[in-house]
């Protein structure tokens, strides 16, 4: 028992490293043996676990999806409206990008997956997939336009936040990431919210910002 | 003279070659070898032009920009409408993506270059201002909305079409980019057309794309 739970340990010490070095430097330029000396582990530590780096690098990404659509999860079975789980789920993924590495290298991975023996498609297609989804649920909400081709649009918000985040980390390291996001929605919402609502929608990521403000100073 | 135009023809094979590696495996992911090979040349040769591979790289990534900004640099001496130029830059950006492998192999390497000794921003800058100077005549000419934060919407379009190229390369090899393209559009163009002109421009991408077809079929 003590000898698997060490097992265990060493497993997400790797991928604590490996995330660290690949969210640095990249796929491509991070070897094994960065990741090794990342995760304080010897290399043949690394090869009892994985067999490649490319191992490595899916093991990443699967722990990362996995965090990141659990959020996408929740708000398919919490009660939040629709376009407000959508808007919700923006902000709690650049939080995620800014604080977790795991989240940080997990996305560039994927972003890189085009080296990979087959590429990442997955967390695109199941990010459209939630979207979709509560994008219909807020035509039936009343607060998106009726009419509204959902599959057009989270094939466009899912790429767009990719987008979105990959520049601002280029430019100021992901610093204006919040700012940036409510930018994004200040150009979409328009396109998305029914007529009469748009009142009290446009304004909606400065409203959800303020109450995660007031929340986090609570607790 | 000869010996000179030699060399000229073999810098421009190097470049070739380099695009065709990099566009497919990524910066990390190729070797100067996998440049020489594609370019056919010796390394003696590659090394006779290009000191390490970051500078082949930042070459096809010049090369690139220089192809791409002047189309941003037509607009901005041209006659063009600002808005009608945002989108035939989009539209022509995403032809030159799906048909010029210099252009995609420079774009990928910008997306990843912050494994370079400097990451490369300057694209992203020269878009956006590009961007903000169309839309300001947008707003002079009364097709963009009065009010319009020019330099917030020209930091988001900018990166969300980076997204959503990034994505159809991803998940279709970019065959679904030029549609992707259009459903962009009509996400953003809500946002930014003054409403007295609704009607004639949220059709704009459409009929510029009819157009670009109509040129083309005469050509």
């Amino acid at each position: 028992m003590p000898k698997q739970q060490r097992a265990i340990g060493t497993r997400a010490a790797i991928l604590r490293g490996a995330a660290e070095a690949f969210g640095r430097n990249g796929y491509g330029s991070t070897s094994l043996a960065d990741v090794a000396t990342e995760a304080g582990v010897t290399k043949g530590a690394l090869y009892f676990h994985f067999d490649s780096k490319e191992a490595i690098a899916l093991a990443v990404i699967g722990a990362q999806h996995e965090a990141s659509i659990a959020l996408g999860h929740r708000m398919l079975d919490g009660s939040l409206p629709g376009l407000e789980a959508i808007v919700t789920m923006s902000l709690e993924l650049a939080t995620q990008l800014c604080t977790d590495p795991v989240v940080a290298a997990g996305i560039r991975l994927t972003m890189e997956s085009s080296v990979f023996s087959s590429p990442i498609v997955g967390p695109y297609r199941d990010w459209m997939a939630v979207c979709e989804e509560l994008l219909g649920r807020g035509i039936a909400e009343g607060d998106v336009a009726v009419g509204t081709d959902v599959a057009a649009a989270a094939h466009f918000i899912s790429p767009a936040f990719t987008g979105v985040q990959l520049v601002s980390e280029a430019l100021t390291g992901r610093e204006d990431l919040d700012r940036r996001v409510d930018e994004m929605w200040a150009l979409i919402l328009p396109a998305l919210v029914a007529p009469d609502r748009r009142e009290r929608l446009l304004g909606l990521p400065t409203r959800l910002r303020a109450a995660r403000a007031a929340a986090a100073s609570r607790s």
